[in-house]
């Protein structure tokens, strides 16, 4: 059956048949994910990841996963994904900080106005 | 000049000599993380990943991280460090909105009192 090359199977300069695993997450249009992956991880790594998992729907959130840190480590060449967890991580710290300044007004409120029934 | 081997160097069953770039992050008495690495990146993908970098800082902070993302992918196969990403984002979510309601409760009792001096 003929058929485009992903864009991992591109890259590899091999033909890409229908039992190629990559395929459904590369495709030929969109090489830069490929490479970001393949430049991370490499392509034994990512099929030993996939082979390992059974299901269908884990394979593709594996994927996606894989791919999302890979895009990360080119945005970030230093901490890769880490930086998003440590962005969100002191985002997190940030709202909590608030969320007490204010439960300890609302708090103050209340002691006020013990009777107020909102 | 005679030395331990890193866990490195001990896995690959290389003599690690003074040069060894991958030694500071893998002592040979914790060969778990460099497995975990080694599975995920492969050595050839993290010697790239140090040889970019100029910085001491930035190469010890890059292999933390990729050290952190191979422990994650370890602990949850499907997602990795994703996993990680989605539940603080799900946790920022749960704050943002407690803050959200509790800014309202405030802000009524603001309007009910507004001569109010804390």
């Amino acid at each position: 059956m003929s058929r485009v090359s992903c864009a991992a199977c591109k890259y590899q300069r091999k033909k890409c048949t229908s039992e190629c695993v990559l395929a459904p997450y590369f495709p030929a249009n969109q090489p830069k994910k490929f490479q970001n992956a393949h430049r991370l991880f490499g392509v034994r790594n990512m099929v030993k990841i996939l082979d390992e998992l059974k299901d269908e729907d884990q394979k593709s959130d594996a994927m996606k996963s894989i791919i999302f840190e890979s895009d990360m480590r080119e945005k970030f060449p230093v901490y890769g994904c880490v930086e998003c967890i440590s962005y969100l991580r002191q985002q997190l710290q940030i709202n909590l900080q608030e969320l007490q300044d204010v439960q300890s007004q609302l708090e103050f409120y209340r002691q006020q106005y013990p009777n107020f029934d909102r």
